[in-house]
Protein backbone atom coordinates (compact mmCIF):
# COMPACT_ATOMS: atom_id res chain seq x y z
CA UNK A 1 0.00 0.00 0.00
CA UNK A 2 1.51 3.62 -0.35
CA UNK A 3 -0.93 5.19 1.83
CA UNK A 4 0.44 8.54 2.90
CA UNK A 5 -2.03 8.31 6.21
CA UNK A 6 -4.36 6.14 7.03
CA UNK A 7 -6.73 6.16 10.23
CA UNK A 8 -8.46 3.67 11.95
CA UNK A 9 -12.25 5.10 12.91
CA UNK A 10 -13.37 3.15 16.17
CA UNK A 11 -16.87 1.82 16.28
CA UNK A 12 -19.42 2.20 14.28
CA UNK A 13 -18.33 5.41 11.94
CA UNK A 14 -20.86 5.29 9.27
CA UNK A 15 -20.10 8.84 7.55
CA UNK A 16 -18.52 9.27 4.52
CA UNK A 17 -14.69 10.23 4.18
CA UNK A 18 -15.08 13.78 5.39
CA UNK A 19 -14.54 16.21 2.38
CA UNK A 20 -15.97 20.23 2.96
CA UNK A 21 -15.48 22.21 -0.54
CA UNK A 22 -13.33 25.00 1.08
CA UNK A 23 -12.62 29.01 0.67
CA UNK A 24 -12.71 30.78 -3.19
CA UNK A 25 -14.32 28.23 -5.45
CA UNK A 26 -13.39 29.19 -8.66
CA UNK A 27 -16.23 30.52 -11.22
CA UNK A 28 -16.70 28.40 -14.21
CA UNK A 29 -16.84 30.50 -16.98
CA UNK A 30 -18.46 28.32 -20.39
CA UNK A 31 -17.79 30.23 -23.91
CA UNK A 32 -20.78 29.45 -26.49
CA UNK A 33 -21.94 26.12 -24.71
CA UNK A 34 -24.15 24.52 -27.66
CA UNK A 35 -26.59 22.21 -25.79
CA UNK A 36 -28.49 23.35 -22.93
CA UNK A 37 -27.67 19.57 -21.54
CA UNK A 38 -23.95 20.35 -21.58
CA UNK A 39 -24.51 22.76 -19.12
CA UNK A 40 -26.91 21.03 -16.85
CA UNK A 41 -24.43 18.16 -16.62
CA UNK A 42 -21.74 20.64 -16.18
CA UNK A 43 -23.66 22.44 -13.71
CA UNK A 44 -24.11 18.83 -11.86
CA UNK A 45 -20.51 18.51 -11.73
CA UNK A 46 -19.80 21.68 -10.29
CA UNK A 47 -22.06 20.97 -7.25
CA UNK A 48 -20.39 17.41 -7.14
CA UNK A 49 -17.28 19.27 -6.39
CA UNK A 50 -18.57 22.08 -4.27
CA UNK A 51 -18.50 25.02 -7.44
CA UNK A 52 -21.34 27.29 -7.94
CA UNK A 53 -20.45 30.40 -9.61
CA UNK A 54 -21.72 29.57 -13.50
CA UNK A 55 -21.05 32.02 -16.20
CA UNK A 56 -22.14 31.63 -19.66
CA UNK A 57 -20.49 33.89 -22.57
CA UNK A 58 -23.44 33.72 -25.31
CA UNK A 59 -24.81 30.48 -24.68
CA UNK A 60 -26.81 28.58 -27.82
CA UNK A 61 -29.57 27.12 -25.86
CA UNK A 62 -31.61 27.80 -22.56
CA UNK A 63 -29.95 26.58 -19.62
CA UNK A 64 -33.21 26.96 -17.68
CA UNK A 65 -35.16 24.78 -20.30
CA UNK A 66 -36.62 21.36 -19.22
CA UNK A 67 -34.18 19.27 -20.50
CA UNK A 68 -31.15 21.24 -19.05
CA UNK A 69 -32.49 20.76 -15.88
CA UNK A 70 -32.87 17.31 -16.03
CA UNK A 71 -29.61 16.48 -17.02
CA UNK A 72 -28.18 18.67 -13.96
CA UNK A 73 -29.88 16.19 -11.78
CA UNK A 74 -30.73 18.34 -8.62
CA UNK A 75 -28.36 21.01 -9.08
CA UNK A 76 -30.81 23.46 -10.56
CA UNK A 77 -30.06 26.18 -8.11
CA UNK A 78 -26.41 26.80 -9.97
CA UNK A 79 -28.69 26.86 -13.40
CA UNK A 80 -31.44 29.54 -11.82
CA UNK A 81 -27.75 32.09 -10.26
CA UNK A 82 -26.02 31.73 -13.24
CA UNK A 83 -25.27 34.86 -15.30
CA UNK A 84 -25.17 35.25 -19.26
CA UNK A 85 -22.37 37.60 -20.76
CA UNK A 86 -21.66 38.48 -24.34
CA UNK A 87 -18.33 38.92 -23.68
CA UNK A 88 -15.34 36.51 -22.07
CA UNK A 89 -13.62 39.69 -21.10
CA UNK A 90 -16.90 40.98 -18.80
CA UNK A 91 -17.68 37.40 -18.09
CA UNK A 92 -13.91 37.30 -16.21
CA UNK A 93 -14.01 40.94 -15.44
CA UNK A 94 -14.28 40.98 -11.64
CA UNK A 95 -11.60 38.05 -11.62
CA UNK A 96 -7.80 37.72 -10.68
CA UNK A 97 -6.58 34.28 -12.27
CA UNK A 98 -8.28 32.66 -15.00
CA UNK A 99 -7.52 29.34 -16.19
CA UNK A 100 -7.86 28.20 -19.67
CA UNK A 101 -8.40 24.33 -20.34
CA UNK A 102 -6.97 23.37 -23.88
CA UNK A 103 -6.76 20.14 -25.27
CA UNK A 104 -3.89 21.03 -27.52
CA UNK A 105 -0.69 23.50 -28.17
CA UNK A 106 -0.96 26.34 -29.50
CA UNK A 107 1.67 29.04 -31.00
CA UNK A 108 2.25 30.95 -28.06
CA UNK A 109 5.25 31.17 -24.99
CA UNK A 110 2.55 30.49 -22.03
CA UNK A 111 2.55 28.36 -18.93
CA UNK A 112 0.45 25.05 -19.10
CA UNK A 113 -0.25 22.70 -16.20
CA UNK A 114 -1.53 19.87 -15.52
CA UNK A 115 -4.82 19.54 -14.09
CA UNK A 116 -3.95 18.50 -10.51
CA UNK A 117 -0.74 21.10 -10.63
CA UNK A 118 -3.27 23.98 -11.72
CA UNK A 119 -5.39 22.69 -8.59
CA UNK A 120 -2.42 23.28 -6.41
CA UNK A 121 -2.15 26.66 -7.68
CA UNK A 122 -5.77 27.35 -7.38
CA UNK A 123 -5.71 26.77 -3.58
CA UNK A 124 -2.49 28.36 -3.10
CA UNK A 125 -4.14 31.77 -4.69
CA UNK A 126 -7.55 30.93 -3.28
CA UNK A 127 -5.98 31.33 0.35
CA UNK A 128 -4.67 34.77 -0.51
CA UNK A 129 -8.38 35.90 -1.31
CA UNK A 130 -7.79 35.93 -5.12
CA UNK A 131 -10.51 35.43 -7.40
CA UNK A 132 -10.26 32.45 -9.45
CA UNK A 133 -11.87 31.38 -13.02
CA UNK A 134 -12.27 28.44 -14.98
CA UNK A 135 -12.33 28.79 -18.89
CA UNK A 136 -13.60 26.01 -20.88
CA UNK A 137 -14.22 26.26 -24.32
CA UNK A 138 -16.86 25.40 -27.13
CA UNK A 139 -17.69 21.56 -27.62
CA UNK A 140 -15.75 21.29 -30.80
CA UNK A 141 -13.37 23.97 -31.47
CA UNK A 142 -12.57 24.82 -27.82
CA UNK A 143 -11.37 28.41 -26.98
CA UNK A 144 -9.89 30.95 -29.37
CA UNK A 145 -6.21 32.33 -29.33
CA UNK A 146 -7.52 35.53 -28.47
CA UNK A 147 -9.64 34.21 -25.50
CA UNK A 148 -6.49 32.11 -24.30
CA UNK A 149 -4.34 35.63 -24.15
CA UNK A 150 -7.04 36.40 -21.52
CA UNK A 151 -5.64 33.71 -19.44
CA UNK A 152 -3.02 33.39 -16.91
CA UNK A 153 -2.21 29.48 -17.32
CA UNK A 154 -3.30 26.94 -19.38
CA UNK A 155 -4.53 23.65 -17.85
CA UNK A 156 -4.44 20.48 -19.74
CA UNK A 157 -5.33 17.05 -18.87
CA UNK A 158 -3.26 14.29 -18.59
CA UNK A 159 -5.10 11.30 -20.41
CA UNK A 160 -4.69 8.28 -23.14
CA UNK A 161 -3.03 10.71 -25.97
CA UNK A 162 -4.54 7.88 -28.01
CA UNK A 163 -8.11 8.80 -26.80
CA UNK A 164 -7.59 11.95 -25.11
CA UNK A 165 -10.90 14.18 -26.12
CA UNK A 166 -13.40 14.63 -22.72
CA UNK A 167 -16.43 16.13 -22.99
CA UNK A 168 -17.66 19.40 -21.54
CA UNK A 169 -19.20 18.60 -18.22
CA UNK A 170 -16.35 15.40 -17.74
CA UNK A 171 -13.39 18.12 -18.30
CA UNK A 172 -15.05 20.55 -15.68
CA UNK A 173 -15.52 17.29 -13.46
CA UNK A 174 -12.06 16.79 -13.51
CA UNK A 175 -10.86 19.98 -13.14
CA UNK A 176 -12.92 20.83 -10.59
CA UNK A 177 -12.61 17.12 -8.84
CA UNK A 178 -8.64 17.76 -8.50
CA UNK A 179 -9.87 21.06 -6.77
CA UNK A 180 -11.88 19.82 -4.44
CA UNK A 181 -9.32 16.87 -3.80
CA UNK A 182 -6.73 20.00 -3.17
CA UNK A 183 -8.45 20.69 -0.16
CA UNK A 184 -8.83 17.64 1.26
CA UNK A 185 -7.50 17.00 4.66
CA UNK A 186 -9.19 13.56 5.40
CA UNK A 187 -7.66 10.20 5.81
CA UNK A 188 -6.63 8.50 2.21
CA UNK A 189 -8.34 5.44 4.30
CA UNK A 190 -9.80 4.41 7.37
CA UNK A 191 -11.16 0.98 8.20
CA UNK A 192 -14.88 1.03 9.40
CA UNK A 193 -15.63 -0.92 12.83
CA UNK A 194 -19.26 -1.90 12.91
CA UNK A 195 -19.97 -2.29 16.93
CA UNK A 196 -16.24 -4.23 17.37
CA UNK A 197 -12.96 -3.00 17.39
CA UNK A 198 -9.24 -4.58 16.00
CA UNK A 199 -8.10 -7.14 18.04
CA UNK A 200 -5.09 -6.88 21.01
CA UNK A 201 -1.90 -8.94 20.53
CA UNK A 202 -3.20 -10.95 24.09
CA UNK A 203 -6.46 -11.79 22.64
CA UNK A 204 -4.59 -13.11 19.41
CA UNK A 205 -2.21 -14.95 21.38
CA UNK A 206 -4.78 -16.80 22.93
CA UNK A 207 -6.77 -17.77 19.52
CA UNK A 208 -3.11 -19.16 18.45
CA UNK A 209 -2.80 -21.30 21.63
CA UNK A 210 -6.20 -22.21 21.24
CA UNK A 211 -6.17 -23.43 17.25
CA UNK A 212 -2.60 -25.05 18.06
CA UNK A 213 -3.47 -26.91 20.85
CA UNK A 214 -6.30 -28.67 18.83
CA UNK A 215 -4.16 -28.74 15.97
CA UNK A 216 -1.54 -30.38 17.75
CA UNK A 217 -4.24 -32.93 19.35
CA UNK A 218 -5.82 -34.08 16.29
CA UNK A 219 -2.71 -34.77 14.42
CA UNK A 220 -2.57 -31.87 12.50
CA UNK A 221 0.64 -30.76 13.51
CA UNK A 222 1.87 -34.51 13.99
CA UNK A 223 5.20 -33.32 12.09
CA UNK A 224 7.97 -32.24 14.85
CA UNK A 225 10.27 -31.22 12.08
CA UNK A 226 8.07 -29.18 10.14
CA UNK A 227 6.10 -27.95 13.25
CA UNK A 228 7.40 -24.94 13.68
CA UNK A 229 7.32 -23.41 10.17
CA UNK A 230 3.66 -24.90 10.53
CA UNK A 231 2.92 -22.94 13.28
CA UNK A 232 4.83 -19.34 11.88
CA UNK A 233 2.63 -19.93 8.33
CA UNK A 234 -0.37 -19.98 9.94
CA UNK A 235 0.06 -17.08 12.63
CA UNK A 236 1.09 -15.23 9.81
CA UNK A 237 -1.84 -15.84 7.78
CA UNK A 238 -4.37 -14.81 10.80
CA UNK A 239 -1.86 -11.72 11.74
CA UNK A 240 -2.31 -10.52 8.06
CA UNK A 241 -6.29 -10.88 8.36
CA UNK A 242 -6.32 -8.09 11.01
CA UNK A 243 -8.98 -9.18 13.14
CA UNK A 244 -11.44 -8.00 15.25
CA UNK A 245 -12.47 -8.76 19.07
CA UNK A 246 -16.04 -9.92 17.54
CA UNK A 247 -14.41 -12.37 14.68
CA UNK A 248 -11.54 -14.03 17.28
CA UNK A 249 -14.87 -14.91 19.05
CA UNK A 250 -16.47 -16.62 16.27
CA UNK A 251 -13.17 -18.18 15.32
CA UNK A 252 -12.96 -19.77 18.48
CA UNK A 253 -16.38 -21.06 18.04
CA UNK A 254 -15.89 -22.40 14.77
CA UNK A 255 -12.45 -24.31 16.47
CA UNK A 256 -14.58 -26.01 19.26
CA UNK A 257 -17.72 -26.96 16.90
CA UNK A 258 -15.20 -28.00 14.16
CA UNK A 259 -13.14 -30.42 16.35
CA UNK A 260 -16.21 -32.92 16.32
CA UNK A 261 -16.45 -32.64 12.35
CA UNK A 262 -19.01 -35.60 11.35
CA UNK A 263 -18.24 -37.88 14.17
CA UNK A 264 -21.28 -39.90 15.23
CA UNK A 265 -20.67 -39.42 19.13
CA UNK A 266 -20.60 -35.53 17.99
CA UNK A 267 -22.48 -33.81 21.18
CA UNK A 268 -26.11 -32.88 20.05
CA UNK A 269 -27.40 -29.20 19.23
CA UNK A 270 -29.88 -28.03 21.76
CA UNK A 271 -31.51 -24.68 22.27
CA UNK A 272 -29.19 -23.12 24.73
CA UNK A 273 -26.23 -25.62 24.28
CA UNK A 274 -22.69 -24.19 24.94
CA UNK A 275 -20.08 -26.10 23.22
CA UNK A 276 -17.97 -25.49 26.34
CA UNK A 277 -19.48 -27.63 28.80
CA UNK A 278 -19.25 -30.94 27.23
CA UNK B 1 2.92 28.02 -7.00
CA UNK B 2 2.78 24.54 -5.33
CA UNK B 3 4.42 23.09 -8.09
CA UNK B 4 6.55 19.74 -7.05
CA UNK B 5 8.42 19.94 -10.30
CA UNK B 6 8.87 22.23 -13.29
CA UNK B 7 10.45 22.12 -16.28
CA UNK B 8 11.12 24.74 -19.03
CA UNK B 9 10.93 22.87 -22.95
CA UNK B 10 12.83 24.35 -24.72
CA UNK B 11 12.12 25.70 -28.72
CA UNK B 12 8.93 24.72 -30.49
CA UNK B 13 7.45 22.16 -27.63
CA UNK B 14 3.77 21.40 -29.76
CA UNK B 15 3.76 18.04 -27.54
CA UNK B 16 0.96 17.30 -25.12
CA UNK B 17 2.17 16.94 -21.32
CA UNK B 18 3.64 13.15 -22.20
CA UNK B 19 1.27 10.38 -20.68
CA UNK B 20 1.10 6.61 -20.90
CA UNK B 21 -1.35 4.22 -19.65
CA UNK B 22 0.83 2.10 -18.18
CA UNK B 23 1.18 -1.57 -17.29
CA UNK B 24 -1.74 -3.79 -15.96
CA UNK B 25 -4.43 -1.86 -15.94
CA UNK B 26 -7.85 -3.07 -13.86
CA UNK B 27 -10.37 -4.35 -15.39
CA UNK B 28 -14.02 -2.72 -15.24
CA UNK B 29 -17.13 -4.71 -14.23
CA UNK B 30 -20.04 -3.11 -14.38
CA UNK B 31 -22.82 -5.47 -12.62
CA UNK B 32 -26.54 -4.93 -13.69
CA UNK B 33 -26.43 -1.66 -15.95
CA UNK B 34 -29.78 -0.35 -16.87
CA UNK B 35 -29.16 1.67 -20.23
CA UNK B 36 -26.44 1.00 -23.29
CA UNK B 37 -25.76 4.64 -23.10
CA UNK B 38 -24.56 4.06 -19.73
CA UNK B 39 -22.04 1.73 -21.01
CA UNK B 40 -20.82 3.28 -24.18
CA UNK B 41 -20.29 6.39 -21.86
CA UNK B 42 -17.89 4.10 -19.57
CA UNK B 43 -16.33 2.86 -22.66
CA UNK B 44 -15.63 6.25 -23.52
CA UNK B 45 -13.97 7.00 -20.09
CA UNK B 46 -12.26 4.02 -19.90
CA UNK B 47 -10.45 4.78 -23.17
CA UNK B 48 -9.45 8.16 -22.04
CA UNK B 49 -8.11 6.66 -18.92
CA UNK B 50 -6.00 3.49 -20.93
CA UNK B 51 -8.11 0.76 -19.29
CA UNK B 52 -9.60 -1.62 -22.13
CA UNK B 53 -11.07 -4.75 -20.07
CA UNK B 54 -14.66 -4.43 -19.92
CA UNK B 55 -16.70 -6.76 -18.29
CA UNK B 56 -20.96 -6.80 -17.94
CA UNK B 57 -22.66 -9.07 -15.52
CA UNK B 58 -26.15 -9.40 -16.63
CA UNK B 59 -26.43 -6.25 -18.58
CA UNK B 60 -29.99 -4.98 -18.99
CA UNK B 61 -29.68 -3.57 -22.15
CA UNK B 62 -27.88 -4.27 -25.76
CA UNK B 63 -23.80 -2.94 -25.52
CA UNK B 64 -23.55 -2.95 -29.12
CA UNK B 65 -26.68 -1.21 -30.05
CA UNK B 66 -26.63 2.23 -31.83
CA UNK B 67 -27.29 3.88 -28.96
CA UNK B 68 -24.33 2.24 -27.19
CA UNK B 69 -21.99 2.73 -29.78
CA UNK B 70 -22.79 6.07 -30.19
CA UNK B 71 -22.45 7.39 -26.62
CA UNK B 72 -19.23 6.10 -26.77
CA UNK B 73 -17.56 8.38 -28.76
CA UNK B 74 -15.08 6.28 -30.47
CA UNK B 75 -14.63 3.54 -28.39
CA UNK B 76 -16.30 0.95 -29.82
CA UNK B 77 -13.39 -1.03 -29.75
CA UNK B 78 -13.88 -1.44 -25.50
CA UNK B 79 -17.01 -2.22 -26.35
CA UNK B 80 -16.77 -4.84 -29.04
CA UNK B 81 -14.30 -6.78 -26.72
CA UNK B 82 -16.47 -6.42 -23.93
CA UNK B 83 -17.17 -9.78 -22.42
CA UNK B 84 -20.30 -10.73 -20.68
CA UNK B 85 -21.29 -13.00 -17.44
CA UNK B 86 -24.33 -13.97 -15.42
CA UNK B 87 -22.47 -13.59 -11.98
CA UNK B 88 -20.13 -11.25 -10.18
CA UNK B 89 -18.15 -14.75 -9.27
CA UNK B 90 -17.38 -15.56 -12.54
CA UNK B 91 -16.86 -12.37 -13.98
CA UNK B 92 -13.72 -11.57 -11.45
CA UNK B 93 -13.09 -15.11 -11.10
CA UNK B 94 -9.40 -14.94 -12.78
CA UNK B 95 -8.63 -11.45 -10.81
CA UNK B 96 -6.48 -11.11 -7.82
CA UNK B 97 -7.66 -7.75 -6.19
CA UNK B 98 -11.07 -5.98 -6.15
CA UNK B 99 -11.67 -2.81 -5.62
CA UNK B 100 -15.81 -1.89 -5.13
CA UNK B 101 -17.10 1.29 -5.64
CA UNK B 102 -19.64 2.46 -3.19
CA UNK B 103 -21.76 5.75 -2.18
CA UNK B 104 -22.36 4.95 1.53
CA UNK B 105 -21.02 2.67 3.80
CA UNK B 106 -22.13 -0.49 5.39
CA UNK B 107 -22.11 -2.27 8.54
CA UNK B 108 -19.07 -4.15 8.27
CA UNK B 109 -15.69 -4.20 8.94
CA UNK B 110 -13.86 -3.34 5.62
CA UNK B 111 -11.28 -1.38 4.67
CA UNK B 112 -12.39 2.01 2.74
CA UNK B 113 -9.91 4.19 0.10
CA UNK B 114 -10.34 7.10 -1.59
CA UNK B 115 -9.88 7.50 -5.53
CA UNK B 116 -6.64 8.56 -4.84
CA UNK B 117 -4.94 6.05 -2.38
CA UNK B 118 -7.06 2.97 -4.46
CA UNK B 119 -4.84 4.47 -7.32
CA UNK B 120 -1.77 4.17 -5.39
CA UNK B 121 -2.58 0.73 -4.46
CA UNK B 122 -3.13 -0.42 -7.49
CA UNK B 123 0.02 0.71 -9.00
CA UNK B 124 1.65 -1.28 -6.42
CA UNK B 125 -0.11 -4.07 -6.92
CA UNK B 126 0.14 -3.76 -10.70
CA UNK B 127 3.73 -3.43 -10.62
CA UNK B 128 3.70 -6.84 -9.17
CA UNK B 129 2.05 -8.16 -11.82
CA UNK B 130 -1.45 -9.10 -10.10
CA UNK B 131 -4.32 -9.17 -11.73
CA UNK B 132 -6.88 -6.27 -10.82
CA UNK B 133 -10.53 -4.80 -11.10
CA UNK B 134 -13.26 -2.05 -10.24
CA UNK B 135 -16.16 -3.21 -9.39
CA UNK B 136 -19.33 -0.79 -10.27
CA UNK B 137 -22.52 -1.57 -9.10
CA UNK B 138 -26.20 -0.72 -10.42
CA UNK B 139 -27.49 3.02 -11.77
CA UNK B 140 -29.50 2.97 -8.44
CA UNK B 141 -29.04 0.63 -6.01
CA UNK B 142 -25.54 0.20 -6.08
CA UNK B 143 -24.09 -2.77 -5.27
CA UNK B 144 -25.52 -5.80 -2.42
CA UNK B 145 -23.45 -6.70 0.63
CA UNK B 146 -22.77 -10.00 -0.86
CA UNK B 147 -21.13 -8.29 -3.64
CA UNK B 148 -19.31 -5.85 -1.27
CA UNK B 149 -18.36 -9.44 0.25
CA UNK B 150 -16.46 -10.24 -2.51
CA UNK B 151 -13.95 -7.25 -3.18
CA UNK B 152 -10.33 -6.40 -1.24
CA UNK B 153 -11.09 -2.88 -0.48
CA UNK B 154 -13.59 -0.29 -0.98
CA UNK B 155 -13.08 2.99 -2.67
CA UNK B 156 -14.87 6.33 -1.86
CA UNK B 157 -14.62 9.66 -3.89
CA UNK B 158 -14.69 12.34 -1.75
CA UNK B 159 -17.02 14.89 -3.51
CA UNK B 160 -19.38 17.47 -1.79
CA UNK B 161 -21.30 16.28 1.02
CA UNK B 162 -24.41 17.60 -0.08
CA UNK B 163 -24.48 16.60 -3.49
CA UNK B 164 -21.48 13.13 -3.72
CA UNK B 165 -23.44 11.18 -6.34
CA UNK B 166 -21.77 10.50 -10.08
CA UNK B 167 -23.59 8.92 -12.81
CA UNK B 168 -21.79 5.67 -13.38
CA UNK B 169 -19.62 6.88 -16.75
CA UNK B 170 -18.24 9.82 -14.20
CA UNK B 171 -17.57 7.25 -11.23
CA UNK B 172 -15.87 5.44 -13.28
CA UNK B 173 -13.80 8.62 -15.28
CA UNK B 174 -13.04 9.63 -11.81
CA UNK B 175 -11.36 6.34 -10.40
CA UNK B 176 -10.02 5.25 -14.32
CA UNK B 177 -8.39 9.34 -14.45
CA UNK B 178 -6.68 8.47 -11.09
CA UNK B 179 -5.79 5.04 -11.96
CA UNK B 180 -3.63 7.09 -14.68
CA UNK B 181 -2.70 10.21 -12.40
CA UNK B 182 -0.68 7.35 -10.70
CA UNK B 183 1.08 6.61 -13.05
CA UNK B 184 2.18 9.96 -14.91
CA UNK B 185 5.65 10.62 -14.97
CA UNK B 186 5.51 14.00 -16.79
CA UNK B 187 6.56 17.45 -15.58
CA UNK B 188 3.24 19.76 -13.50
CA UNK B 189 3.95 22.24 -15.89
CA UNK B 190 5.88 23.47 -18.14
CA UNK B 191 5.92 26.78 -20.55
CA UNK B 192 5.82 26.12 -24.69
CA UNK B 193 8.69 28.33 -25.59
CA UNK B 194 7.70 28.90 -29.61
CA UNK B 195 10.76 29.14 -31.05
CA UNK B 196 12.23 31.62 -28.75
CA UNK B 197 13.58 30.86 -24.81
CA UNK B 198 13.71 32.68 -21.92
CA UNK B 199 16.01 36.15 -21.16
CA UNK B 200 19.28 36.21 -20.36
CA UNK B 201 20.34 38.05 -17.52
CA UNK B 202 22.56 40.12 -19.34
CA UNK B 203 20.10 41.02 -22.28
CA UNK B 204 17.19 41.84 -19.10
CA UNK B 205 19.44 44.40 -18.26
CA UNK B 206 20.34 45.85 -21.88
CA UNK B 207 16.88 46.30 -21.33
CA UNK B 208 16.85 48.02 -18.04
CA UNK B 209 19.05 50.18 -19.44
CA UNK B 210 17.50 51.23 -22.41
CA UNK B 211 13.97 51.99 -20.47
CA UNK B 212 15.67 53.59 -17.51
CA UNK B 213 18.07 55.79 -19.79
CA UNK B 214 14.59 56.73 -21.95
CA UNK B 215 12.87 57.26 -18.40
CA UNK B 216 15.98 60.02 -17.14
CA UNK B 217 15.46 61.82 -20.68
CA UNK B 218 11.41 61.79 -20.53
CA UNK B 219 11.57 63.42 -17.13
CA UNK B 220 8.99 60.24 -15.56
CA UNK B 221 12.63 59.47 -13.54
CA UNK B 222 13.38 63.29 -12.00
CA UNK B 223 12.49 62.74 -8.43
CA UNK B 224 15.98 62.04 -7.15
CA UNK B 225 14.45 61.11 -3.87
CA UNK B 226 11.77 58.31 -5.19
CA UNK B 227 14.17 57.21 -8.29
CA UNK B 228 15.96 54.37 -6.39
CA UNK B 229 12.80 52.87 -5.74
CA UNK B 230 10.92 53.53 -8.79
CA UNK B 231 13.75 51.59 -10.85
CA UNK B 232 13.09 48.29 -8.22
CA UNK B 233 9.52 48.73 -8.58
CA UNK B 234 9.98 48.40 -12.65
CA UNK B 235 12.66 45.76 -12.70
CA UNK B 236 10.39 43.74 -10.03
CA UNK B 237 7.38 44.22 -12.62
CA UNK B 238 9.34 43.03 -15.70
CA UNK B 239 11.23 40.49 -14.08
CA UNK B 240 7.65 38.30 -12.53
CA UNK B 241 6.94 38.78 -16.58
CA UNK B 242 9.45 35.61 -17.22
CA UNK B 243 10.14 37.68 -20.76
CA UNK B 244 11.43 35.81 -23.54
CA UNK B 245 14.21 36.35 -25.74
CA UNK B 246 11.68 37.77 -28.64
CA UNK B 247 9.34 39.56 -26.24
CA UNK B 248 12.26 41.99 -24.78
CA UNK B 249 13.27 43.00 -28.40
CA UNK B 250 9.41 43.67 -28.78
CA UNK B 251 10.29 45.90 -25.99
CA UNK B 252 13.29 47.68 -27.24
CA UNK B 253 11.34 48.62 -29.93
CA UNK B 254 8.24 49.91 -28.37
CA UNK B 255 10.47 52.08 -25.84
CA UNK B 256 11.97 53.55 -29.52
CA UNK B 257 8.68 54.24 -31.00
CA UNK B 258 7.04 55.47 -27.99
CA UNK B 259 9.47 58.12 -26.93
CA UNK B 260 8.47 60.18 -29.74
CA UNK B 261 4.93 60.02 -28.60
CA UNK B 262 2.31 61.79 -30.71
CA UNK B 263 4.68 64.79 -31.35
CA UNK B 264 4.61 66.57 -34.79
CA UNK B 265 8.19 66.21 -35.15
CA UNK B 266 8.00 62.60 -34.99
CA UNK B 267 9.92 60.60 -37.78
CA UNK B 268 7.99 59.35 -40.67
CA UNK B 269 7.18 56.17 -41.34
CA UNK B 270 8.26 54.55 -44.25
CA UNK B 271 8.69 51.00 -45.28
CA UNK B 272 12.24 49.86 -44.40
CA UNK B 273 12.54 52.09 -41.94
CA UNK B 274 14.67 51.77 -38.82
CA UNK B 275 14.19 54.13 -35.94
CA UNK B 276 17.52 53.38 -34.34
CA UNK B 277 19.05 55.88 -37.57
CA UNK B 278 16.94 58.88 -36.80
Amino acid sequence: MTLGRTQATSYADKARLPAKPGANPPAVILVEPQLGENIGTTARAMMNCGLNDLRLVDPKEDWLSEKARGASSGADAILEKAQKFTKVEDAIADLECVYATTARRREMVKTVMTARAAAGDMRTRGAAAQRLGLLFGRERIGLTNHELGLANVLVEVPMNPEHSSLNLAQAVLVVGYEWFQAGYDGPDAVTTYNKTMPVTKELLQELFDHLEEELDLCGFLRNDEKRPSMVVNIRNMLQRAELTVQEVRTLHGIIKELRYGRREDRPKRQPGYKVDKV
